[in-house]
């Protein structure tokens, strides 16, 4: 998504080989109307599937889930990343391990909103380790409902987790997709490219 | 707000006299459509009013601060709940204590997105205790930006929340007033009743 990418270049702080800032434009202050063309991006990418529900994990997919709820006129759902207080029926989770953080949580889900009839599209900022991802995936196939694919918006291709997600068999689209940075310098990988990345010249 | 008082009669539930679930269309599966509807009615409420900045904290609060933005098509900010690994720069924080959950953390919002030519809205889906809500008004007013009011999806009326608000100054608005509600039972104020609330009959 070249709007996408040209922001990221304008604005986003790389910090290392492996940390890059949005949070002016995605994941702190979110520009809205951007967020809501990557709500229509997601929609023309997964066009033809019979999506019943986006699915994503709080707290920095949630702008994007609604956009992409918005174009495809379904409800989200956001996991929660411990069991709530209020959250007192049966619920499905998994646990995923926070690279960033140094902690292991659990993602839980209730089961009454998840089930065999529903087709799913999950959606988060980053793929980046893919640990929260994986753990999305199989909350998914343990309710039973179909997975119509994970939509991220940026991808750290140069990381595992797209890797373990198509191992699981799952269909993987980003909106930008990092094959390197360091400060002051980063390259996107061509859009659509397969799963061997080729860098833009 | 006429639609939102129907869908929580019908889909709301009342755990207890202070407890009320929302989950199937508000706060973990969320109904895009009734999310942008309530964007509608926060513009329509603080019309007039130069607002160049949503403001919510996370999780909950951003999938109405999304469609608030939406509506103004202004960008949003969510505070983060604690202080981010990424987060290096300066951010401005309040102390907010939790009653769920029986624990103080901090509040945070970088000091570049914040400052004496904002004119922000907060939004937040509950206001019951108001004590995240009086932290995100310390900072607002700690980053020189002017406040235009506080939007809340739903208010726990008997609560204290709306009280420690209105001494600070500040104006605020909710489409869902709760007077009273135990397990099968449930009162809504007037519409724009004042602050002492009028029940319906």
């Amino acid at each position: 998504m070249r709007a996408l990418e040209e922001r990221i270049r304008r604005e986003g702080l790389i910090l290392s080989d492996t940390v890059l800032k949005v949070d002016s434009f995605l994941n702190h202050q979110v520009d809205t109307a951007l967020a809501l063309e990557i709500g229509q991006e997601f929609k023309r990418i997964f066009a033809g599937k019979p999506i019943t529900k986006v699915l994503t994990i709080e707290a920095s997919g949630i702008q994007f889930a609604m956009a992409t709820g918005i174009a495809l006129d379904v409800p989200f759902i956001y996991a929660k990343k411990k069991k709530a207080v209020t959250l007192a029926e049966q619920v499905y989770t998994a646990p995923v391990h926070s690279f960033t953080r140094q902690e292991t949580y659990q993602v839980s889900i209730s089961q009454k909103y998840l089930g065999p009839d529903d087709n799913v599209l999950i959606v988060d900022d980053f793929l980046a380790t893919g640990a929260a991802l994986v753990g999305l995936v199989n909350i998914v196939r343990e309710s039973g409902a179909t997975l119509s694919g994970v939509g991220c918006v940026i991808e750290k291709g140069f990381q595992e987790g797209r890797g373990l997600l198509e191992e699981m068999g799952v269909e993987v689209h980003s909106l930008a997709r990092i094959t390197k940075m360091s400060p002051g310098e980063i390259h996107f990988a061509e859009a659509d490219s397969p799963a061997a990345i080729k860098e833009k010249v």
